[in-house]
């Protein structure tokens, strides 16, 4: 297959890189690095990114970013930070990249734990994963030929222990090697609408 | 107990306003009705109409625009319209109208059957119901001073059968008077964090 993945550079985009390039062609692209620039903010760069390596079998998104803080100093305009990035960026990549895939091809996006799992800070993180994963019930019975939508949420990464384990007290961890199985789970597999949670 | 309701002459908030009335004080705002105006759009505005009604002891939002239209035209520029009006509004109203709530307080908001059961256009509204329903649960455990919030999602309505009927096939609906029996749980109950689900 070829595979576009975006977000190839972050912890979980290297593992799903190096899980999938041993039997299929992969494509990355990323706000700064990759083989492709792309702004998932942006209309006119996804449709370019498409155009560019279109047609494609499986898009994986592995980007995105939320605002973390208190709910009692949260503003609408820090709410808006996740709305825009993690789930209107990925959305806009299902609309602008079902179009591109070949027959029966799919989508996977990321959402998170946080999504069903609240911590404090986290308000705006479990809104916007969880659209994500409402989001990918309802695209998938809409998408036409066949094609797939499903998105993994993975828990903290054991590689984000030191980084972020203060936020998420008591949480197990999965190494980002682990998580990387259900991407693939995802793009080889039949499914689709489907949550893959990696906890 | 001095009620603010945002969205009073809708069909929900009608029955809500007539199912609370017998026993509170209520206020109500709308955009373009209602004892006050507000935009759910706009921080100043939402702040000022805090400042109008306060301290108030519950906060009950039946208001919120979505966009529908199949998924194979939907733009980003759409899916946002659903972002910014039900799903931002709502939030906005909780970031503003939580430290005007008396100790003890509660914020309901409207969610909707979609966010569990999509159906074709419905695309937005899925992801926007999944996102208040996560909100709700993540802002619960954030609140101060015994505040509480929830969501009620119902499913269709019996008065809106005709106009939406074929978009929902197959579905149950539930007059707006059961409907207002879920807002009336949430405002004079005691949980928080929950999705009262009316179907």
């Amino acid at each position: 297959m070829k595979i576009l993945l975006i977000g190839a550079h972050g912890t979980i985009g290297q593992a799903v890189a190096s899980q999938l390039s041993a039997r299929h062609q992969v494509v990355t692209a990323g706000r700064t690095r990759g083989d492709h620039r792309v702004d998932l903010a942006d209309d006119a760069s996804v449709a370019a990114l498409m155009k560019a390596v279109g047609p494609i079998d499986a898009i994986v998104c592995t980007a995105g970013n939320l605002h973390f803080g208190p709910l009692a100093d949260m503003t609408a305009e820090q709410f808006n930070i996740g709305l825009q990035d993690k789930l209107l960026g990925q959305v806009r990549l299902v609309l602008h990249g079902a179009p591109t895939l070949r027959d029966g091809g799919s989508i996977t996006l990321t959402s998170g734990v946080l999504g069903i799992e609240p911590i404090r800070n986290g308000a705006n993180a479990t809104a916007v994963n969880a659209a994500l994963e409402g989001f990918v019930t309802a695209a998938a019975i809409e998408l036409p030929r066949g094609l797939r939508i499903n998105v993994v949420s993975p828990t903290l990464l054991t590689e984000s222990l030191d980084t972020y384990g203060p936020f998420f007290p008591g949480f197990e961890t999965v190494p980002a090697n682990r998580v990387a199985l259900a991407y693939q789970r995802s793009v080889e597999g039949a499914q689709t609408g489907r949550v893959y949670r990696v906890m």
